[in-house]
């Protein structure tokens, strides 16, 4: 290591320790602001942020300029545009965020012990939370608005390409907290886009709480490896729906044409179709001609292929792959019970789903799935945060611990016990 | 490494990687069966223990010899005896377990969706959970009942000095679970002292879902540091008494008195009190004499020492420290903002407690706090399971994820979401 690249990983490790030293000295503050100066600072952000449009546009300019030098695809570049749309997006979303009911000091109803203590639970914020995440910078003002809200200290890392977006918008937010008389170190948008800042980041788990990796299997993985901070991750959407015998034949096309194509690419998209072999002669066919019609590559086991000629053969890596595309595959099962097997074996605990018209059969699935989401004759792309009512998600865990599916506000809080006493004392 | 050490090497990895294959094998079963069959495992369990008291003692009594030969000292010893009193308890808390609520299948309210959707909540096990522990063999059968009630598969692995104890204590475990119709993979108990097995253990992220280390700190470090699967751990107790310059002073010094000497070495006791300069002199010369009654040591800041000419001066390393033991720091404080920002620097989000009879106050003591277990007017000595109503607990968390303070059956669970359709489709 030459000294001038030491010299380098040393001032970024000070820069880091500030950042998080100062992260933790306001965690109170935000921590125990009330609700109404909590949404005055992201109505103040949001009007910020449409008073500022010209201004992010241009630093956004420079991000794709910059972005199309170093050959970014289309794509890429789609997702870094900030536009009069997006720039509306952005404060429309504080605007939600304003709305949601604020989870912080929330108590549960207190039991009297036999010792005469009064004992029930309160609602917390979690403390200092890290967001990495990549392109989208939209993410810089969704993000920050959820853990104000929720009155926890952010930390935000954003990818380097979207570096003078992020600090735009960062700008906007930093105004709207010092217009509400919070201070700016409440958010703080990490400012070099050195890979070095990541790896110290995650090293800080005496100062951060929680991190919290968006973007491609590729940084969560990073992520994983290197942090330790405990995580709120999601890592695989590798979504099953499991077609009974009993179930209503247009019901069951419905929802699968619905769960594979209303949208490519997305997580809580089908990857793989499980369905009884009683009805696969009644359904394929005719779901084969749908999916078709929307362009969806068919992939089957050896019954499945049997019954649609033309279609490829599925590998076993098939029935592990999250294709984030129109690929399908399709296995033909004896019943619940292998279904179920094939579930825990090959699935990722995301979302699946069962269509089926009896209701134990119902219960069974919903009770022993072991996904964030299982769901009864309904699509498995309404696992989302808007879907469910929690009004805005940092994301969906694939986690089993803390919070598991969308995450919402509640799941950027936790629970401390509160003792209520009149000078109560341990005999 | 010599071959002969590479061979052992190997075949304790095999080992692991046998036992967690197991467990993941009968995971489904057991987060499956219903809340009579797992009552009637534990009864026939706490059965066999006390139709097994003599073959327990006999074990026992070769760890006992053994660890007489190794020059374990007398505490740890008495740790590590079974006698009929304790296997007596060891029953009793089997019993306890099975009159507690089982919180599997629980649902929340279902909330309607304008999608048409019905959304809402269920509890599930967390599915393999590996919990480490040292010396006590009881806590062999009260590990595993809690972790049966909960639906969850468990790895026990206790200390080497118990080995032959926990093994009996298994065989009672086994013969339960067989008895019952249940499989006996669901609590394994872990056959070698080899440090190499813990290791590969704290690799198997892909199979175990939480690791649970009970023990010293020395133990829970070193979990920290292997580990590639997420905690529930408790780290350290430094436990704090506030009391505030209105409080009730013979209520404050019965408060301070119980925190403190109620018994020592547990994490709930205090280790420093913070007190109001205000009424200062007034509480602590007759704190100090009780205090000396019980044996305690204190040491104070400057200003205690000036009230208390005869103590020596704490350290800055003091306000840190978790004595376990009869010695107590007393710091004078300028009122509830300096307690509250010396609970920040050197406390260990455990339990804090203030004493006061100022509503407001209290209010601001229990929502700033961020501590496991905050507290109004009540002894430390409160923070526990069994005094909370949790029935049991498998310890008490320091993290502020997932479960937070005493965790009981609740803890050792997760949620999912359910959804209930009727065909429905996302637009």
């Amino acid at each position: 290591m030459s000294v001038a690249v030491k010299d380098q990983a040393g001032a970024i490790e000070n820069y880091i320790a500030d950042v998080t030293r100062r992260a933790e000295r306001v965690s109170r503050e935000i921590a125990a602001a009330n609700s109404e100066t909590k949404n005055q600072a992201l109505l103040y952000i949001a009007e910020q942020i449409l008073a500022s449009s010209t201004t992010l546009k241009q630093h956004n300019a420079r991000d794709l300029e910059e972005g199309r030098k170093r050959g970014l695809d289309d794509a890429l570049l789609d997702r870094l545009e900030l536009n009069d749309a997006r720039i509306q997006g952005m404060a429309d979303g504080l605007q939600q965020v304003i709305s949601l009911p604020d989870p912080v000091g929330e108590t549960t109803a207190f039991a009297t012990r036999p010792s005469g203590i009064k004992v029930g639970k309160m609602r917390v914020p979690i403390g200092v939370i890290l967001i990495i995440y990549e392109s989208r910078p939209n993410v810089t003002a969704d993000a920050a608005a959820l853990c104000i809200k929720s009155g926890n200290v952010t930390i935000l890392r954003g990818g380097s390409e979207a570096i003078h977006s992020n600090h735009a918008i960062s700008d906007c937010i930093h105004a709207g907290l010092d217009k509400s008389g919070l201070s700016k170190d409440i958010v703080q948008v990490i400012n070099t886009p050195d890979r070095q800042a990541v790896k110290s980041l995650l090293q800080a788990d005496a100062h951060i709480d929680i991190v919290i990796p968006r973007g491609g299997k590729g940084l969560v993985e990073r992520v994983i490896q290197e942090s330790r901070i405990p995580l709120l991750k999601h890592l695989d959407g590798v979504c099953h729906v499991y077609i009974q015998e009993d179930a209503d034949v247009n019901m069951a096309i419905d929802i699968a044409v619905n769960a594979k194509s209303q949208r490519f690419g997305v997580c809580n998209a089908m990857e793989t179709l499980l369905i009884n072999g009683s009805i696969a002669k009644q359904v394929l066919p005719s779901l084969a001609d749908k999916y078709e019609s929307k362009g969806v590559e068919l992939r089957g086991c050896p019954q499945t292929c049997s019954i649609l000629p033309n279609i490829a053969r599925a590998s076993e890596q098939d029935w592990y792959q999250e294709y984030l595309g129109p690929i399908l595959s399709i296995r033909i099962v004896e019943g619940l019970s292998q279904a179920m097997d094939h579930i825990q074996k090959y699935g990722s605990h995301h979302t699946d789903t069962i269509v089926t018209s009896n209701d134990a059969i119902a219960q069974k699935f919903l009770r022993e799935v072991d996904s964030s989401s299982v769901m009864v004759n309904a699509s498995t792309r309404f696992a989302d945060g808007f879907e469910y009512g929690l009004g805005a998600e940092i994301g969906i865990s694939t986690d089993k611990l803390h919070a598991r599916g969308p995450v919402g506000l509640e799941g950027l809080t936790t629970q401390k016990f509160i003792v209520l006493g009149d000078g109560n004392i341990r005999e």
